[in-house]
C-alpha cells in the first residue's frame, strides 16, 4: 500500500538509533523486530509489571508500542535531517491482550512531505497462536531540518 | 457534562482497588489524585525511564494515563458487579509532554448502560505551569455481571 | 480478515432494504455496488452539488458513504431481528476526493455480539484510475431484538 | 480554550465566502449561524431527505456539518492567503440525531502554524430542547500561500 519511491539508505540505522534513545521502550522491554522502508514491527515479551487489573497487557502498553511502531514506520521514509512527531492516533482494542508477547505491526498507508499516515495492528501471541488484538490509525508530522539526534553528546 | 443520576456509593473504593491491581500504573509511578463520580484524575511524576528520544514523556505514556483515567471515570458510574473495558480511544498530542509531571483529567461525556464515552485531557506541568498537551475521546463498555475483582481464588 | 462463521441467509435483502430507506443515500445518488457477508461497497457518481469550495467531493460526503458502507458491512452479519448503530468513526483524508465517482469499501475487522469494528476505505476514481482518498475505522453496536424495519409496511 | 492572539480582520468574510462556495452545504440547507475567531456554528433544519432508515438525521450528515464547522473554526484563524484542509476527524454519536434542527459547534483547541485541532459538538434541537448528540475531534492543515478562493475576483 505504501507509495514512497525513494528513501534514505541509512533508514535502519536512524530508526534503531532513535528507538534506542527511547528510554520508555527499553524500560518495558520492547525491541524492534523488523525495520523496512515504511514497515516496522516491535515485539514486547510479557512481564507481570505491564498489566491491567486482570493480568493482561495494559491497553496503554498496547497503544504505546503501536504508536512507536507507526512513528518509526514513518520515520524510515523521512529524510535524514528530520524528526517524527505523532500528531494523533486512534486505536480499537479488539480482544484481550493476553499471551507470552505482543507484536505491533505498522505500515505507512500514505507518505507525504509534511504528514504521513500509518496503519497500526497489534497481535497477541499465546502458545504460538497470533490473535489480532488491536487496530489503529496514526497521523505523523515530519519535522524538517530538525535531526532526531539532538547533537552528539 | 455528566448526566448520570445515581451511582454506587462504593465507587471510590472500587476504583482505587482496581487501579491498585494495575501493575503497569504502579510500574510507571502513576497515582490517582482525584476520584469523583464521572471524573478521575491521574498524576505521573517525571522519571527519565518514561521518555521518548528527546527526553520528554513518551506519547505512549501520555496515552496510557489518559486511557486509564477515562476508564475509571466511567467505572465510577458503573454498577458494583461490573468491569470496564476500553473499546477504543483517540488522542491528539498538542504540545511536547515536558515538565515535572503529567496530569490526566477524564470526564464522562455520556453515560450509558452498555457504552460510556469519556473526554480525555492531559496537562504537562512545568515549573508549576499547566499546559494542555493532549486531548482525546474514549469509548468504554460496561461488562455487566462480571465483577472487576475476579474473586480471590 | 473477517471472523464470522454463520450469518443470516437473508442478509443481502435486509441490507438493500435498509439502505433503500436511507433517504440521504438516495438524495446524494449513492448506490450499493456490492453486498457480501462482512463486506459492503457503495458507489457515488460525481455531482456538482456534493462539493467543497474547490469542486472536489466534500469530506462530509466521503465520510457519509464510508460510515454507511461500514454500518452495512456489520449489519450483513447481524441476526435478523436487530438494527445497526454507529457508535463512532474516525477517518483520515489522504488525497483530494476528485474524479467521476467515489467508491467506499468497508470490511468487518472484528465481529462481536455487541460491538463490531469495520475498516473503511474510500477510493476516488478519475479517468478509470483508483486512488485511495480516505481510510478509517468504525465501531458499531448491534441493537438486539430491534428489527431495523420498524413496522411492516 | 483557544490560544491564538492575532488573526486576520477579514476572517468572517473569508469564512462566509468559502462556505458559500461549498455546494454540498447549500444542497442540504446548512447555514453559518455564528462566526467568531476560532469558533464557528452551523445550523441544519430537518428535511426528510437527510435521514437514515429510521427518519433521524443521517450520521453522515451529522459528521459533515461537524467537519465543516471545525474546518471554518480553524480557517477563521488562518492567514488570508491560505486554505484549510481536513487531515482527519473522529466523531462519537451519543444520541439519536432527531428533532427540528441540528447545531454543530466547533472550537479551536490548539492553533498552530501548520496544524490546528478543533473540538466538535453537535446538538439536536427537539421542541426547543438541546441534546448533545455527537462529540468529536478534528485535525486541520493550513495550506500556506494557497488562497482558498482559487481565482482572483
Amino acid at each position: 500500500m505504501t507509495t514512497q519511491k525513494g528513501y534514505d539508505e541509512g533508514y535502519e540505522a536512524r530508526v534503531r538509533d532513535s528507538f534506542g534513545r527511547q528510554t520508555f521502550m527499553t524500560s518495558i522491554g520492547a525491541r524492534l523486530s523488523r525495520v523496512e522502508p515504511g514497515h516496522v514491527e516491535i515485539e514486547l515479551p510479557y512481564r507481570p509489571d505491564l498489566c491491567q487489573q486482570h493480568g493482561f497487557f495494559h491497553a496503554g502498553v498496547t497503544g504505546a508500542i503501536a504508536d512507536t511502531a507507526g512513528g518509526y514506520a514513518g520515520f524510515s521514509l523521512f529524510p535524514p535531517e528530520s524528526s517524527p512527531l505523532t500528531v494523533e492516533f486512534k486505536i480499537n482494542l479488539l480482544a484481550p491482550a493476553r499471551g507470552e508477547k505482543l507484536v505491533a505491526v505498522a505500515e505507512v498507508v500514505k507518505f507525504g512531505r509534511t504528514l504521513t499516515i500509518s496503519d497500526l495492528k497489534v497481535f497477541a501471541v499465546a502458545k504460538g497462536q497470533r490473535t489480532l488484538c488491536a487496530t489503529g490509525l496514526q497521523t505523523l508530522m515530519c519535522l524538517q531540518g530538525r535531526p532526531d539526534e539532538l547533537k552528539s553528546a
